[in-house]
């Protein structure tokens, strides 16, 4: 009685299912021979077909002509630069939403915004919010802070040398950052905040990027800041490494919680009486007594900042515009807030991570391209305005969860949505 | 001088650009007239086409083809049960990596596994792991734990009210059971925890829910459970939400971290000293120099768990696969461990909120049942074997990123990958 | 300018005073001979003399008076079950405050309520929030949880005998719980819930230790329970260890903040609108203005917890009362709340970690031992209404602190009441 | 047997005890009359007897004596500058260890430290650390950062408000710097860092204090920077808060651990084997195996930092030289290293937080002063060692407890140790 009951049913599973004999067979390291597959850096319909070769047997024909349609294998070439061991197409749905009018710094507009994701419910609820927003008058947005960050480790003698490298640091900085933005025609290097564990010294090292989210071009501009330090520097390194782990790259880390990594955006709108009713078919009081417990909820169950679910409509959008999915998780990080104000429920959002690009990475692919062509947002001089439109739209689906939990509508919307499976 | 030097900086690229006078006219609310998307649930191509109709001004006719290609438009229908305002898809490229050995609890044998990204380098370094790992005899795995949790929270009139309350509840589990698992084939309740703030009550109701990720099982499960309290509790609630923003769903918390939630695996292998030199190109002694210095950063910065990217392998896996993107918001948490061991370098992770399913969910759609087919994993009695899989690949990513770093490999890597562009 | 202005401050001092030969030869390690002192357990006036022979030098004759006072040295002896190597005592100021009105499940009265600090203003400001919590007819409280933690880790072989291990434990709880509770007449164990990282097993071990703090209670009784386990498993046992460091003892942790340790505590009051404006010189608008405030800086800051400063009156009283004042560190974790209710301002604080004992510890010694009998809190069957009290005072502290800030007199308060000094 | 067992067992003794009704009685706020006690804060023996009169009830003629002795009320109004509602004062008992070698940037010399403590073996292990260290040639320390940090919050109309604002504060930077320091001697201002969420502004003001702890100076000094703000700032100011509960001040947080608060310190030795045969009764090799665990327990726990019990040395001090022991609270957070060096075995702790000072607060008062003298760290010039003694003093606590735990001798010290109780 003592033990938890769902490690007792975990413990009765297993003992249904096997002997601890046949589990040590069954683990064991096995040497068995293998084939490993060959790697395939520039994509063809022959690298292409070769490998399903290797696949057919627990997938069929079937699957290789779902991955490797037609129409993906006469382009093959074109995702040689974004995959490797290139086998085809995943074909992820995708709803759009809108117009969601933004009245922000860099964003200004309605935005029509494409939603890439299997799960029922979510573009509807995001369009309701949106739709929400937009009838309030549109969303206010601001680029609040921008900084990639990567963060190399140099490991030194003892303590004094750590102090003694950052010493030189300080007093080098102007040859550093001639190294590292010599890599790169749109890293500015903003700052560098040594962090120093005794005998370890991490570096700080914070970029704008331009319109690309630029994780690779702060690893290469960092590479060469690393490079001219190891050259240089008179005090003895024993070791340097890109990164120590630091940085809160596709992760959560209280270090981005707080000084932000990507773009830093607050979003808001202030929502009147009448469209909370009318669109969202609850009142203000109900959301802030929802909000109340929402924002207890996260506190108790030690969640890392307050909010509902940003990384459903992070997720969604960074697929449908070649953003970089893993980065959900550090993105779907921030602050939600609800207050009462004179003219209705004021809703916040504030996202201290927000990685995207209007140019690079995944954007140049076809369909992703197209993507970001929906939003309008594709190319150079738009990657602040593409941050602000994803706040807003998080913002949208903080709107639209806190009004369906606290009319009691959410679970009915996720079953009828669902039902058509 | 004391202002930060990256808060300067994005002062004067403001200045640069505006007058407070402009940025207040730009932001203001505006109530300029609109006309919201049509809701659309059953897709056809006629509803497609529909939308493009709106679409088209930022977006071109070609673009529309990217995404409405033919073969989409034939079988739009076959979405409508995971998405809503359908227009499209978008082609996510994928890349296969294998064979990687799994000598697990529930996977076992040598997997084929497709990776949807549009990041370079992501599969060429899980394919080096996954080479390294299976040339070491592969990967021991096991599912820990499982159980998806809902967490409706109930708000009494006071702290005795909640103690009656717990203890209502308390006294009629099996009444609760009852309701919660009459609503579905496949999900367990296994426990109710409550947690009391004063007036407030959440209770943390887990489940196992089968070969399904299972969120919208036990959402609907819950959501039973409550009108049953609701219903007969002879304590009066005032109010009552299916969630609390309690149970980690979707973002990175401390209840999932400890508790688990979904399924928690550990997957570990021993690397001999011969395979890292020969595939990794590196020792053991240098990963686990890196080693240390990467735990520190993790505590340091303040991460949640203590990994290098598990967001990588995770997004890319989910999204191949048709499970819920959005879920690396909280699968991207985890232990990561090395240790000097008799035979080598023995290689760990624990993560504890793998949220995977072998059927439901976007496991159904055309070519994400092919990604699942090519693992071998799709349908019924596979689940925690997907579950195991996942730790796995995440494991190969973990050694071939401390690898790569350790060396001094990382940023290469990424240069020469990406250069194809 | 891009190093921080500290750091370059900090750089700029450090040149200011050293040359590295000069820093390098100051921080070599020397091997000049020493004489440790010679430890003491039975504390008598020799031992006690013969230590300040040691002391003066740095120290003086007039020193040695302070602290080893004719009346202490005259009790030096009682001292010897909770110090060694005794050379007197410290004397902490205590200020008094009260009556504070606590109607709870465990305490019920009007009670004074002794403070030991050296902050001026603490004793003031928690004296006129107990003066508004009583007015307001006084505190509500609960114990909601109890159970002292001890987490002892076992490391196995491989993850097939970490999960053996535990089925082991499972099966054999009746024998364990005999091994653990043979060795204590209050203390119980109530659970032990395993948490497996691969090869590697922590036990959570949770006890009522009765009216103790019960933290060496607990340390035996796992003692026994794990020797129990190493004897008689018949599963291989690498090594274990008493405690893992996850037990939370004596740290602010996430295990602490969610499932409680030591005594969960919820305390409340409703302040009236009169009560606000009379005796706290604000509304409960303001306070609620600034709550939020609060509350955000909370989450901005990545606090554990969301509360103002329970630390101030937990280690006051832990100090006055003989508790364990290193408790402070995990104790000073909880969450504030504010809620506009219809008599007024809803006051409520839950502090799950809260570590007293009106019986062993430090509350035997004779001035402890008085402050604890002005509380009236001494003895058997006191220490749930001690831990209801302790709940109590913080919420008086978070009353004061809030309105001061809220209202604009928190710096005032401090310059005069420190004037004095 | 889904609810856990430590629930079911609450709710059992809860129904032993009570009946709803009853306990409905209990808790109803209560309108007697009561009569407040009358601040005091001028202390004299008059106004402790005075107090005393109201405490004889539940306390003693014998109590007040042990408080009030003669001694202390001879010397009454001396606390007055540090204590309110004065009514005598606590003997804690001090024990003392050492000689403590340090090699620091700041503290250099063999130590005697004093540590008042009511927990038996604390003394003994400390000193038991303390040993090893010295005998291992001493520690080596260095104060690596600076700055006590007050976060004021003011609040704007809206986000475009607060960029404004942003930009006042940033060119009026030097203005505020002479309001802030026009408050102090020893206060210096050395950066102010914006941290916004749409409508509010933090500022984080960072100052060094001098050989303070400089908690009131920072306040009194940001109180001025505040005012100057409000009444020249061209932007309207809502409202502002002197803290917005961001700074980190007495409690755990992600702020305080990464950029520090008060003095971050590191300190480390290397152990020799001999040394940790001889003093510590263990190997290195069982200390890295423990440590190994003790590392994934604090992560596995989610604590913040890594550490093993750095509050009770912390606690100990604090209240033996007069510090604020309800900054333990926020102190005792940081990272503990071990790792195998030529030399032997290197011991570290970073300790970002440590908050004390040679001059002021409860420095001054008489036994603690001697207790400051026995360091012989009074006064000016000494407050940046006092910090490196601490983090020394850390050190000894976390070699002596990893040693013990890891050679199996935990529990047998605490054992005997209380024995003599």
């Amino acid at each position: 009685m003592t033990i938890p009951t769902h490690v007792q049913a975990m413990l009765a599973r297993m003992r249904a299912r096997f002997t601890p004999e046949k589990l040590r067979a069954q683990m064991e390291a096995r040497n068995a021979p293998f084939r490993t597959l060959r790697p395939v850096r520039a994509a063809s319909e022959k690298s292409v077909l070769g490998y399903w070769d290797r696949l057919i047997g627990p997938a069929t024909k079937a699957d290789q002509d779902l991955i490797a349609d037609p129409a993906t294998l006469q382009t093959a070439e074109v995702y040689s630069g974004n995959i490797e061991n290139f086998i085809g197409t995943v074909k992820v749905p995708v709803g759009v939403i809108g117009p969601l009018r933004v009245n922000g710094v860099n964003a200004a507009g309605d935005y029509h915004v494409p939603l890439a994701t299997t799960e029922a419910a979510l573009v509807a609820s995001y369009g309701r919010g949106a739709y929400a927003a937009t009838k309030a008058g549109g969303i206010g947005t601001a680029v609040l802070y921008e900084g990639v960050i990567r963060t190399p480790a140099f490991v030194l003698e003892n303590i004094l040398n750590a102090g003694l490298f950052v010493e030189w640091v300080a007093t080098h900085v102007e040859q550093l950052r001639a190294a590292a933005e010599g890599t790169t025609r749109h890293g500015k290097l903003t700052s560098i905040e040594p962090v120093i564990d005794n005998d370890v010294v991490f570096l700080i090292c914070r970029y704008t990027t331009g319109d690309a989210s630029g994780q690779n071009m702060v690893t290469i501009a960092t590479h060469a800041l690393c490079e001219a330090i190891a050259r240089d520097c008179t005090v003895p390194i024993f070791k340097w490494y890109i990164e120590g782990n630091f940085s809160g790259d596709k992760k959560a880390s209280a270090l981005g919680l707080m000084t932000g990594r990507g773009r830093k955006v607050s979003a808001s709108v202030i929502l009147s009486d009448a469209v909370i009713a009318k669109v969202l078919g609850t009142t203000a009081d109900e959301m802030l007594a929802y909000g109340r417990i929402a924002d207890l909820g996260a506190k108790l169950s030690g969640q890392m900042g307050a909010q509902a679910h940003y990384a459903n409509g992070l997720a969604a959008l960074y697929i449908a515009t070649g953003q970089d999915a893993a980065c959900v998780a550090e993105s779907a990080v921030g602050f939600t807030r609800m207050e009462r104000r004179d003219g209705g429920l004021f809703c916040s959002v504030t996202m201290p991570n927000i990685l995207v690009g209007s140019v690079g990475g995944g954007t140049g692919l076809p369909s992703q391209s197209a993507g970001l062509n929906v939003l309008g947002l594709k190319g150079t001089g738009n990657g602040a305005a593409l941050a602000e439109v994803t706040a807003a739209l998080c913002l949208c689906g903080e709107i639209s969860i806190v009004a369906a939990i606290a009319a009691g509508d959410f679970t009915r919307a996720h079953e009828n949505l669902a039902r058509l499976r």
